[in-house]
């Protein structure tokens, strides 16, 4: 891999096969079901057929998920209810095993990857995690820049070597997941920038504060946007208000798609880091698949800016990545129906009559 | 097994213990993770723990769906652009392997049965296919009786039969599954009568009829209501507009409830065999998981009746169980969170502050 794997990733990145996606949709005209009646399945079936220009597009059958871990220094506004010693336990907790991302990923046979981007405090060394601390969390967004641009650039380097060590072993299907006290605020606020938002539109309860908590997260969203102003670049937006997770995120996106497997997104936190890396550059919205949708109000602003419709829709909002894995086995049975059907032809079923 | 395992399952039926739902809903406070964060998985989780009378629930490992198929005599009428010999067909083809069911079945380690509850044609024998006939296909139900009540007694014996064969076996989850050319006629027809509603609100366009089409079977459906008067006894409703495989996966839906594994629903016409169920025992209506929405009005009509929400809503309109078998990973994953995951006394994660 050279210095610059997220260059790297962006100089390889290309559109998903136009051909392949026709291709697989005239294809799913002779299996034996009625035209469209697997629904959004026969339209991500088509669309995996893109990303991996092959008809039937493989069928994914190593998923692994990014856990990217960062603090945030905005929780000193008293954002959240849970103290900022939680990212780090949690790291543990997911190294352990014992968190909901490893039951759900081991239910749906995905290999979890933890990434330390950028928690506050340091961490012992561990076979699974990936130590890639960028610093030890950032500054807090509501005062100052969340960040330095170099410090964006070094998480979203991070990101994209472990999602191209990750396609370069074999994973097939990636999914995005996070841990971070206090990261819905910077997620908050990455949205309502890059989407043309206002903080009331995108700001929520993330783990379930109340109305004051909720005000004071609002301000400090605003706080950061009008320090920010009408910059739109997106290394701008995640320096000013990002987070070391998110813009690692987005780095892991990027490569995600350079490497033509479909990137399955989680909630508010991957919906951020999707916005963003879209922003960078516009091919990748091709690859991504929304695993899920958020409560988090910011998340369907996200989904609808990046024109995606989420596979599942059942009020959750814990992030890891746990909305995203639970969509995997959606994703493998798209594309296994068109690998693995019959045609009208091959097993002698009648066509309908009006066909 | 009894000359009537209808009856049995009718007798052994109990309603889900409340205490293990609520030692569940406790349990879920403890585990690393904000509380209700995982949403409709936490409720899901809940019950699997009061069909199951144990915290946690054990989470399913050998889930099967039956494939139960028939022919209807309101083909008649035209009211599907289908032949009726493509529902042999689509026995053969789940035989082989080679349909849609077979390979979502695939995907989530799913058994298939397939059962002939009633197809117009003699199948040849199959080691994966229950010859359950009751007869050759209903009579049309736009003019006459679909069948008799002892032909429906007789179905429902025979799904309930497959149900307890299955977990006699050892199946620990039920999907329900169809086949049968027209049936979504007899589906609508079910659920206009059991949920007091007009044809018109019920009436789909099943695999993809046109408008003329659609007037025809809104009234075959309006004529056999029609008939049916204001009668509302599910035996006398199924001898009327049902169908063989609605009685017989009404059976089967009773007998899965009986024991004690959560019974997850396909589409539309898995939808009215499970009004027919809870209208014969309403506790069947405790054991029951939507696993889709299928895009048939009658489908939602029927899950507002039963008070359920489906886990994944994606366009689908294809039966066969395909839907069912979609969300069995998500009830897995419901059941595994709570198995699996650490405490915040465990894993030494700090609650929040204002816990």
């Amino acid at each position: 891999m050279s210095d610059s794997p997220f260059n790297d990733a962006l100089a390889d990145l290309e559109p998903p096969d136009r051909g392949s996606l026709t291709e697989a949709a005239l294809r799913q005209k002779t299996l034996t079901k009625p035209p469209g009646s697997l629904g959004q399945l026969e339209d991500l079936a088509n669309r995996l057929a893109g990303m991996s220009r092959s008809v039937p597009a493989p069928v994914p059958a190593s998923p692994l998920v990014g856990v990217f871990a960062g603090d945030h220094g905005v929780v000193a506004e008293g954002v959240t209810a849970w103290p900022q010693e939680v990212t780090a336990q949690m790291v543990a907790n997911f190294l352990a095993g014992g968190a909901a991302i490893n039951t759900i990923a081991r239910q749906v046979g995905a290999t979890v990857v933890v990434v330390d981007a950028g928690v506050a405090t340091d961490l012992d060394p561990h076979p699974q995690l990936v130590d890639g601390k960028v610093r030890r969390g950032t500054s807090n967004l509501a005062r100052e820049a969340a960040m330095s641009e170099e410090d964006v650039r070094a998480a979203l380097e991070l990101g994209a070597r472990v999602a191209l060590e990750a396609t370069g072993d074999g994973a097939d299907l990636l999914v995005t997941g996070d841990m971070g006290i206090g990261n819905t605020t910077p997620s908050a606020a990455v949205i309502a920038a890059l989407c043309g938002r206002d903080p009331a539109d995108v700001v929520g309860r993330g783990t379930g504060i109340d109305n004051a908590t909720l005000a004071v997260k609002t301000r400090a969203v605003r706080a950061g946007l009008e320090r920010l102003g009408a910059q739109q670049a997106p290394i701008s937006v995640l320096s000013e208000v990002g987070g070391l997770e998110i813009a690692a995120l987005a780095g892991f996106i990027v490569a995600g798609a350079s490497a033509r497997v479909p990137v399955v997104l989680d909630g508010v936190i991957s919906l951020a880091a999707a916005v963003a890396a879209t922003a960078i550059q516009d091919d990748v919205r091709d690859y991504l698949v929304a695993g899920h949708r958020s409560v988090e109000p910011g998340a369907t602003v996200a989904l609808d800016h990046l024109g995606l419709r989420p596979l599942i829709d059942l009020d959750m909002r814990l992030g890891e990545g746990t909305g995203g894995c639970l969509a995997i086995p959606i994703v493998q049975a798209a594309a296994r129906h068109v690998a693995e059907m019959a045609t009208f032809a091959s097993a002698a079923v009648t066509d309908r009559t009006d066909a």
